[in-house]
């Protein structure tokens, strides 16, 4: 899968990657601990400063990393790396290194410990805004404090789970900002 | 827009429609009062109970409704009410009645006051599982006690926001279900 050129972006407009609900990939990071998981539920909770909600759940390995950390990033991947989402979502609690065992490459983020998966064409760095849900609903809030997006790639073909193995791929954008009032785009 | 004949499906499949993270429209209603809103901040948080967080600005007309009433329906639209998606979108505490301008039919929910879009292709009715997350996150957290699913649409061409007045259709959908572990579905 090829690499590709990436640049910071307002975080106002963090929205427009995570809104239309893609599966991401988790990496996280802690005192030499590091793991991916394949995650599909999250959501945008603000603009400025960006704040997303994920549920992650305590049985994944990545819960005690997280939460010990309270960093993570959040990957965007595109069909061209479904074998390593569905593959990454099967590994419970697997010990391998799943970035040699997917092909994928960890590349240094810019102000958290965990890395950017270079294949995934946006990736955002996050830290643990606020963590008094996490324990009732698994529910992480965090605050997006560095972006790194292919924005060459205008239409990215994500992923969508409809839950009993079947994906949702990204079809044909549609513009309609014409009849959008200004304030509500 | 047609209506469709639809069923009751099980709570651990609401999943399936709101993870891909399709453009809702909330309705609600109180003391006489009926609104809909346009929504795209939302995500699963539980199976069984069936869990759903949803960001709701204080600034909405629905905010009160729905904070004051403790209910909702959520409804899924397709690609053929994109107009109404977008018209409700702009009606930002607008008076008139919505379901007359854009033409949507209201019809009564079993379990909460507010009604049912008839022409979305399914309606989840929510009763306020936990407040505590409104004031300081506009975070509404809904148990599904109802739904409506027209089980015949199989692949539904839902709409998914990505800022700017563009939105992602759904694509074609890919079945991977022979890779997944069991418990993994």
């Amino acid at each position: 899968v090829a690499r590709r050129r990436k640049q910071a972006i307002p975080f106002a407009d963090v929205r427009g990657h995570l809104e239309p609900g893609p599966i991401v990939l988790i990496t996280s990071a802690h005192n030499g601990r590091t793991n991916i998981m394949t995650l599909g539920w999250h959501m945008m909770l603000g603009f400025e400063p960006s704040l997303v909600g994920t549920y992650i759940w305590e049985e994944n390995r990545s819960f005690d990393i997280v939460k010990a950390s309270g960093e993570c990033v959040i990957n965007v991947p595109t069909l061209d790396l479904a074998d390593a989402v569905i593959g990454i979502g099967n590994t419970h609690r697997g010990r391998a290194d799943k970035f040699k065992a997917f092909d994928l490459t960890p590349s240094p983020a810019r102000k958290v410990a965990a890395p950017l998966v270079e294949e995934c064409y946006a990736n955002f760095e996050c830290k643990l805004a606020d963590g008094k849900q996490i324990n009732r609903y698994s529910l992480f809030i965090w605050e997006v404090v560095a972006t790194h997006v292919a924005t060459a790639v205008k239409n990215p073909k994500t992923m969508h789970y409809r839950g009993r193995g079947q994906f949702m791929t990204a079809g044909a954008t549609i513009d309609r900002s014409s009849e959008f009032k200004r304030d509500n785009l």
